[in-house]
């Protein structure tokens, strides 16, 4: 013996590809995972089949959503003017908490971070101007972190959106 | 929507239970999972169904093993009056890697962690004395960390064994 089992290598590398899990934190986790109850492992491994199985990007909003159109997409109550633009699905959940947004969303999927390699064509912004190219939507709310990739996406963001003529908070 | 549908909540759950893993670090990850393709997700799944299914650990050794024994103790070649204790299946591979050990090994998956609530019954020392009681082994190889719970591992274990008359390294 020396090297591990084919089904550990397999486990051990499937883990490592998840973010900020290097070769030792996988090794915890794997051996925490042989450790586990028989339910305990079959939980995990079919909550992630399940989340492929049952979860999608809306089609629409790219908010999570367990059909082709997210829930608040579907809600005709919902004011189809405005339109609130966020980083992630998280902050759609964050904003609708708060219930003091009644308009529809827009989530990018992500930020600019040059440091990361990530630009403006990483995001969901060719479908956003194509979102608001029927007239529907009049006023826009960026709600991009505070943080300096999100400023730079709202900085970027508001640029792109000015010339069309819409009132952007 | 003020929650995060149910898939991804048990998703969540599940990875929280991991070693290391926060609720921030579990959403990253399972955001990483939704954005996944279908066939690395289902490799992941995969993996942690098929690491409890095919791996176990040796019922004599507590190395890892794909059968009832591990290949080791299976080894008629290897001398079995000399007996490697480690922490983990780990260090049996680090050891097998240098070719220095025809001996065989226990694994006492652990080592004594007061400040994690960690105590010697926890540990396979129970089942070492069982090994040790036919007077096959002779010579026993305190392998154990060199950190502080290794140390005192290390001493619990040689006030253990010292009264049966074995040669301890």
């Amino acid at each position: 013996m020396t090297t591990y089992a084919r089904p550990l290598l397999r486990l051990l590398e499937a883990l490592e590809k998840l973010p900020g899990v290097g070769p030792r934190s996988a090794e915890r986790m794997a051996f925490y995972i042989l450790r586990a109850s028989r339910e305990e492992a079959r939980q995990l491994s079919q909550a992630v089949a399940d989340v492929k199985d049952h979860l999608r990007f809306c089609e629409i909003c790219f908010n999570l959503s367990e059909a082709e159109r997210c829930q608040i997409c579907q809600d005709a109550s919902r004011d189809p003017s405005i339109l609130c633009i966020v980083e992630e699905p998280k902050d759609v959940l964050a904003i609708e908490k708060t219930g003091a947004h009644r308009g529809l969303y827009h989530v990018l999927l992500g930020a600019i971070a040059p440091l990361d390699g990530i630009g403006p064509e990483r995001l969901k912004i060719d479908e956003l101007l194509h979102r608001l190219s029927d007239g529907t939507i009049q006023e826009i709310i960026i709600a991009t972190d505070a943080d300096k990739d999100g400023e730079m996406t709202a900085a970027h963001l508001s640029k792109l959106l000015r010339p069309l003529g819409l009132k952007i908070t």
